[in-house]
């Protein structure tokens, strides 16, 4: 039986026909998440992109669906039985990677002050800057995004170590690599601690009041992956009595942030809401896209698909 | 006859026992800008610091003074005949690059709206976000600055032309050099237009309104060195407009910028009041301890010095 091919992702001129060269035998419909049909749905034997999880039940054809997005939660227990899931795990990381830098240097340099002094119309010296060369920044959870922001940290003169649950051999980015459970060993020595992780029963509240307190003085807290790995509340007391020279926070616990939190206004912290990732850079798009055809590639030629959730 | 240092440098622990074993038959003299008294300038050989410079005339015995800035305009005429004056230059280079480039990709991720809305307590996305992974970074003034900040942006994946007056080879942190007067020829070219000039005749209002209007229209404006170079009043008009993805200025004309001026408010346009360089970063203070100590070496050995400005 030939393959219906339902593609949701948000093409651009030229990939419709990238996809139809790998698949000229299929029948290739293209719709958007807000617009497509149960009729779409009911056909679909392969789907690409983000439709709704309640929608996915109508898929009766469904052989094997890719999300667009790296996490897969939304779809647990939604997808029929016996279907092939693949994610779209790693197609942000870069752009996560550099959110957590920029997010990082321009506390460094106290940007969240200068800002402050630009809306006041004031010309106003903040003093003493902070740089990440010959420094060393700690990344807990040495993923794709914790891998990608590791190695931009080295070509600025940093020197990484990275925390996995299970360490085998070596990884880009990374001077070196360490088990978990030496990250309380390890806090004291870090400049930078930044946290990509899911959450996970493992890693919820995992950078707590105690831990906090292990870090240097002046080092810097980066938060990305999921915001429930952090105890916003101890953060918010330890950095209110001086402790850290600053934090970036692009994730919190819950999210929306509720507008009375304390984050919102302790100094030199950065808070954005949750934008590190998502679809917000070309290359993201397009690297979503090419995962979609490689896997297809992949798919029609019965080989192992990248990315296999379930 | 034998030397008398006088060393106003901001020194750390064991830095004086540095230069003591460079010149052990000297006499040393330390002291802060704010203390020195006429008596040591009076008795001094050597200085190295940064001298109030209405108070050079009375270093009577003074043979040779290195400041501790990059900038030397401000002795112009004020030193004693026949005395030789070498500079700091290139000691904040890195600090200057690290900032232009915190600058630039804090507009790349629109961290000014983002601080507006955290200051608000809003949760706000602003949509789509950019990267210079892939793209060209034009720097105008290829000088010690220009190149270390060229640098950084390889190392985050983008092309990068340097234009300097006169081009003989290559230069490190450049995939290409060219001539000044190819300037208009690749503004339309460049993602990132990064000005990193000093002031002079001949840089004074470089980039005026016609040139802004030659940039691609979501192109972003980084300037360092000397504001002058910009023609501020066409910046605003430009961006007022919707012309630029955004800016990141460190230095204006004149300096501090008039609580008046449209610039503070532009959107998506990160101004700093003159702190890119300075003595912020413990690398580039001891930078300049480094060099002092370099062309103290060379000084009693009779060799040339680095940075000869007379």
């Amino acid at each position: 039986m030939s393959e219906c091919i339902l593609n949701l992702l948000p093409l651009k001129e030229g990939e419709r026909e990238e996809f139809e060269a790998i698949a000229p035998d299929a029948l290739h419909i293209y719709a958007r998440s807000s617009t497509v049909t149960p009729e779409q749905l009911a056909a679909a034997t392969v789907i690409f992109g983000w439709p709704r999880p309640e929608t996915m039940r109508g898929a009766v054809k469904l052989k094997w669906f890719q999300t667009m997005w790296a996490g897969t939660d939304e779809y647990a227990g939604k997808l029929p039985e016996g279907v092939l899931f693949t994610s779209s795990s790693g197609s942000n990381s870069r752009s996560v990677a550099e959110h957590m830098l920029t997010g990082l240097m321009a506390v460094c340099r106290r940007l969240p002050a200068y800002l402050d002094s630009q809306r006041s119309h004031r010309w106003k010296d903040e003093g003493p800057m902070k740089t990440i060369f010959g420094g060393t920044v700690l990344v807990v959870g040495a993923g794709h995004v914790g891998g990608d922001f590791a190695k931009l940290c080295q070509g600025l003169g940093a020197r990484t170590i990275g925390l996995k649950r299970t360490v085998s051999g070596s990884a880009e980015g990374f001077d070196q690599l360490r088990p978990m459970d030496e990250l309380d060993a390890l806090l004291p020595q870090a400049d930078v601690v930044a946290l990509a992780l899911p959450h996970s029963p493992q890693t919820a509240g995992l950078m707590d009041g105690r831990r906090i307190a292990l870090m240097k003085d002046d080092a810097i807290l980066i938060s990305a992956g999921r915001g429930s790995v952090l105890n916003q509340e101890a953060l918010a007391a330890a950095m209110g009595g001086g402790k850290l020279w600053g934090a970036a926070l692009d994730v919190t616990s819950p999210e929306p942030l509720p507008p009375d939190s304390p984050l919102w206004d302790l100094p030199n912290l950065l808070l954005t809401p949750h934008v590190a990732g998502g679809m917000r850079l070309e290359l993201t798009r397009r690297r979503c896209v090419e995962m979609a055809q490689e896997n297809l590639r992949r798919y029609l030629a019965g080989e192992k698909l990248v990315n296999l959730v379930q």
